[in-house]
């Protein structure tokens, strides 16, 4: 398909925006592992303890996304009356902690799904809402927590089962974007939504390698649909492959024709440092969106960064269909952002 | 806010379409009881049995989506080519009925949650992205099955359990709606997302209770955000709040100033009569896809009905937040069609 002038989706799977939405406020809450890590200083909050005071993980989790989504609206200093759309997601069984997220917010609420890739395609979906011209601002949220979703995923938090080498461990962390029509600041210039690849991955213990084809498919069509390159962005972040899924995108990739050189990496290897014990690295769909957040903002707003493009990597597995031996389905989104 | 030439939200909740969306195709699949129910002439195609030859009721609900899915594509005689995305969701643990589903369908996905307001909220975001200029067509499709939705929410299927008369039961069925940027048919005009909005009911056997006040909500803001009133409307129908909700939303929307008339009804009502021992009625996102995709759709069609405002209801809880004491959030989307 070509471009025409009343439709803005270019080739396959990418639209892009005539009036590129501004990201006006970013912010992010961690747990005490992640501020730890290599990234600590740049997030925002650094609680102290997994439970933060609440009576369980997943009513911390709840909290935990509640601060994030106002610390981006008072960030932005936008009130709340000019916020047209909530747009929230998160790993646990029917969105829990972002649904009594939205109960406390009390803004019109979409509810998304997109595993670990719910914070670029919240960004994806914030974007074409508002221009669209659907929405003046649109508030985005993504969280997952180590305890609620190890407990839901793996084993109970007590039993201390080993992990694989190849298993990432799953950030405590929220991430939230105010988005608006008009302002100062980055802005989302693009977005290309994925299809589901399954490459018959089954192991649990290897997220990574079951979510790098899908990745590697939506990077082959991101650079197909714009005419791009890797060299035409300063980063690209696949969030959260880890350290096995991410040298396997790039093998792929480079299978396919495409060296992505020195600049891809991942918010799941960026998170943790080796001394923390994570294996493959970080994982959740809090992850890209606190390193999103956290680092990339800072970075493209202190100017050493131009053009990025992050690409949200989901398995669309659960507990059920990994029971009844199905494989992991992969998936990417993702989202151009520009200084 | 008022009204503005680059804006197409009005009001507090609601967009309205400049050009509004075609329903191109619509395709219902259901089960045996609902085959068997008032409407199941309506529906497309009646599966036999709940298996349909599978091995697993979840697999069986993921290959129903897609026959849904598929006849819609089908019906409105649109190549795969055309369509741009696929919006989907279900009320299985990560939606893996539609991941499943977009695994073999193979277009860009992008998965939804709004319990069983999800049909409502897939054609409203549908329609923003048609209208919005970022898709030719999109495909839509939601489902749920009784069986895989009794064993994860509440007991194991084999103990038999008791249900209370407040229960509603989750319908098997898969409801695809093809929506396109031209083209003849019903049109989607406008739309009002929803607000959570939790009156404290923590009975997971009265979930229409807990919907009621967020339909009401939700019905109260488009009535307002477009100056009218319950008799601009042919059809009313919540979806799926069961006779108990039903009764409560009237209720609460009689003391709120709105009388309903008789055009207001709900999709879990219309599902099943009173032979068939559901208690209050049906549920589950399938049933308002289904109803829609099949009675309404075949309504306007025969031009019985010229405008119907379809709301989708929500019950925002899952298996773990009701263990830890929750109570139910609630949440209404509504769309408007019109022949």
């Amino acid at each position: 398909m070509n471009k025409s002038v009343d439709l803005k989706r270019i080739g396959n799977q990418t639209v892009v925006f005539a009036n590129p939405p501004v990201i006006l406020g970013s912010y992010s809450v961690v747990g005490p592992k992640e501020g730890k890590g290599p990234l600590g200083k740049t997030f925002s909050k650094v609680w102290k303890d997994q439970l933060h005071g609440e009576k369980s993980w997943e009513v911390a989790e709840t909290k935990m996304l509640q601060e994030a989504m106002q610390g981006a609206i008072d960030q932005a200093g936008i009130s709340k009356e000019e916020i047209d759309f909530m747009l929230a997601g998160d790993l646990l069984n029917q969105i829990i902690s972002s649904g009594f997220a939205a109960r406390q917010i009390a803004l019109p609420f979409i509810g998304l799904y997109g595993a670990c890739s719910t914070m670029a395609l919240s960004m994806a979906m914030g974007s074409m809402l508002i221009d669209g011209g659907f929405a003046r601002n649109v508030l985005v949220g993504v969280s997952s927590h180590h305890d609620t979703a190890e407990r839901q995923y793996r084993y109970p938090t007590e039993q201390g089962t080993q992990r694989a080498m190849s298993a990432q461990w799953t950030v405590t962390g929220a991430g939230s974007l105010l988005l608006g029509k008009s302002g100062t600041g980055p802005r989302i210039t693009s977005a290309t939504i994925g299809r589901v690849v399954d490459y018959s991955e089954s192991d649990v213990g290897n997220m990574g390698a079951a979510m790098a084809p899908g990745v590697a498919d939506t990077i082959l069509n991101h650079f197909h649909d714009l005419q791009r390159k890797a060299e035409d962005y300063d980063l690209i972040a696949s969030g959260d492959l880890g350290e096995v899924g991410l040298a396997l995108a790039t093998e792929v990739l480079k299978k396919s024709g495409q060296d992505m050189g020195t600049g891809f990496t991942d918010c799941g290897v960026m998170i943790y440092d080796a001394s923390q014990d994570v294996h493959a690295g970080g994982s959740g769909c809090g992850c890209s969106s606190v390193v999103f957040a956290g680092n990339i903002m800072q970075r493209i707003k202190g100017e050493e960064l131009k053009r990025v493009l992050l690409v949200g990597s989901g398995a669309l597995h659960s507990l059920t269909s990994s029971l009844q031996g199905e494989s992991i389905p992969g998936i990417g989104h993702a989202v151009v952002i520009e200084a």
